[in-house]
């Protein structure tokens, strides 16, 4: 294939202390970071000093964890409620976008579209949201309900929230606001639409009490990875965030998913696919590989185990054993999933207890010098495994720092990345389109 | 009485252009204030310079009006939403209290929990919280119902949504967060507590996934004038936004609410009472008059008609009458109603339809110098009418700076307000305690 023109889309992962479940006691790690609003709003400015597209966080409406032994001896039991922190980061940030994560699952649409068009004049069009659907109970027993929504209905029900969202942020034409002292005309009620959307599970008149939004509407993010997840986001996403294994699975995934769009009408500039990443930079290869086994070494044995239980399930009980010992007998689970392939993985390599909970513990590590980064995102980006990649980083602020310092400018240098910032909204950082509003005549697309 | 020693409380409500009317039409107003963040950074921190309380928004999940030539000529139809808004100010400010309305009637007690104590993290101890029940059918259509939810439903709902999110907020002991690095212990799960709340409207299992808010509880903020609104205010208030008509309805207001919250074993210092007050403030008599007739004669006939049909009811139609003409003979409503009370001003006064619509355009203000707008706060503090105001500011930046430059200095000579903030939370600025946890062993209180 002929070397790509454009360039790659980089967000960042915020988590409090950082990505890996023992950050927060890296010496040189907020512990606690996820009461500090000056943390994150260092991030966010450090992000946007190394030009970074977008930040980006995950969300769960509920303490997700019921091991409180392990839980306790991670820093995932809080955090800042997405729309409020990215709303505050807004005010402090100028260019970089902000992606917050919401369930269609336990939200009314109405609260939802308008909070991320609020979000999305206040950073005058750097928002973005991140659809998802609700799967753990825990969310379910914080809303009236006994257990988790099944998977059909939940996307069922997701499609028609994206849906009436969506159909709620075109309430109003881009040009409805006259503001004309003069004559007094505030807005031109010609120019104001009324959804009346009446659905299976959603009744909803609006109109939105939100002006339309800066970039049309705030940019779709979707991370499903079954069937249905697979289907919303080729037919809605304009950001697509994955975790393919390596470069064959990721192309395969990338080849696909924008076939599967265009199925939809879609072009493939119209959505970017993003895996995660996470990086170890180092000036040597040594000195990133110490700070990868700098981290690993903080990772508590009642984490490790508890990693290696949601993995292998419950019925395997590893406390009566030597961590340096190998895995008891274990019967594998169903071919191809989780379980087998950890078990499979630990006899090929010989691995401990200890060093098997360690490969979950820091999955898939990119760790190098920034060359070697730059490298690898430049061989998956050239080979369409990817339209840039989603970063999770393992300690705030360091490794941030040296990404910034020193990845950043190498892909700079191969211009893969932009110098500066050319566009104001984060529709225009990814070179997404200015969607037209399904109500005004203007309108001539699908 | 003997003098009070304690000082004046103030709130700011922040609207677009200012709360009156017609203040987007005004030659100093920023006509689109609605969607310029920059506008709110800038009140916000000249209310802050002022060292008032707190900033407060009002707000409707719906576009609120139906007859469009009316709404289309005011800036009422779109808005920031203030969870978003007030985040976003919370990280450009440093002291001032940020007050945000939040209904009852169509959320969930887990997210406006969430969200009011990441609110109370991010601006340190500065987020409030005005409990509210929807009244308006057009919130209901946007949330799946035909029809708003009838009175008494409203406030056992609302009260019982009141007690799940307080629950929720003492999720977490004060000190349950150790983040001892050396041992890897993050929390202590023993000052953990799970809610397990199920009542006739709301089964919510907890716990909340953000730490206890910096003030224990964000501070409760209500208004309800109804008999059930007042029970709900006297059992859980702790900021009250009346509207009395005169200096003796506050008094007897005061009196009777403070008495009322006795019965539930509440503290008269526990509950700060502030009556709206819309100032326009000259450096004369005469240039603040001026001030009020120049935002007054910018309101648009339509507008003024609309106002007046609001009033009065829509079986009055005045459409083909001389605007400067006498309100032609309508039947007066229920005895002590608004539309009786209108009628009988204009009757009693000898209006025309246009003088009347600018009473109700322009209710209740208070003219005059910074010495007339101090005398007036003093007469009503004094009299225990209030423990302070709620100022609606008619017009930004214009008015809230003369009332910075202008009335607080005054007020500040007088002893009557503060001449700089002595504490960092909302709390510490209304002189209102930090609650005990209800699940916590140290508590004492009931």
């Amino acid at each position: 294939m002929s070397r790509r023109t454009d360039q790659l889309h980089l967000g960042a992962f915020l988590a409090n202390s950082g990505h890996h479940v023992a950050a927060w006691r890296h010496p040189e790690a907020q512990a606690d970071a996820s009461q500090d609003f000056e943390h994150f709003k260092r991030i966010a400015q450090l992000a946007e000093r190394g030009k970074l597209d977008a930040l980006f966080i995950a969300d769960v409406v509920a303490l997700w964890g019921h091991h409180l032994d392990a839980l306790s001896r991670t820093a995932r039991a809080e955090h800042f409620e997405p729309l409020t922190l990215l709303s505050a980061l807004a005010a402090v940030t100028e260019r970089i976008g902000l992606i917050a994560t919401a369930t269609t699952t336990y939200n009314e649409p109405y609260h939802i579209a308008r909070k991320f068009a609020s979000l999305d004049h206040i950073s005058k069009g750097r928002a973005g949201w991140n659809l998802v659907t609700s799967v753990v109970a825990d969310e379910a027993w914080n809303f009236g309900r006994d257990q988790h929504v099944d998977h059909p209905d939940r996307y069922r029900r997701a499609e028609e929230f994206h849906d009436v969202v969506k159909g709620l942020w075109d309430s109003w034409d881009d040009d409805a606001f006259l503001r004309d002292k003069a004559s007094g005309r505030y807005f031109d009620p010609g120019k104001l639409h009324v959804l009346d959307h009446q659905g299976e599970h959603f009744s909803v008149r609006g109109p939105l009490n939100v002006a339309r939004p800066p970039q049309g509407h705030p940019v779709l993010v979707q991370a499903g990875a079954s069937a249905d997840g697979r289907r919303l986001a080729a037919r809605v996403a304009e950001v697509i965030f994955v975790a393919p294994q390596d470069v064959e699975s990721g192309q395969a995934f990338y080849r696909e998913l924008k076939e599967q769009a265009a199925g939809f009408g879609r072009g493939a500039d119209e959505i970017k696919i993003l895996p995660g990443i996470t990086p170890f930079v180092g000036r040597t290869r040594e000195e990133a590989r110490e700070r990868f086994e700098e981290l690993q070494a903080l990772v508590d044995p009642l984490v490790g185990l508890r990693l290696l239980a949601d993995t292998l399930g419950e019925d395997i009980d590893l406390s009566g054993h030597d961590l340096d010992g190998p895995l008891p007998d274990t019967p594998p689970g169903q071919r191809g999933s989780r379980r087998d392939q950890t078990i499979a993985l630990a006899r090929r390599e010989n691995l401990s207890i200890r060093q098997l909970y360690l490969r979950l513990a820091g999955a898939n590590p990119a760790i190098g010098t920034a060359e070697d980064i730059a490298d690898l995102f430049e061989h998956w980006f050239q080979s369409y495994a990817c339209d840039g990649f989603n970063v999770f980083f393992p300690v705030f602020p360091g490794t941030l720092e040296s990404f910034v310092e020193q990845v950043v400018p190498e892909l700079q240098r191969r211009g893969l990345f932009r110098r500066e910032y050319s566009g104001r909204t984060l529709r225009e950082h990814l070179g997404l389109k200015r969607p037209a509003n399904r109500f005004s005549q203007e309108q001539t697309g699908p």
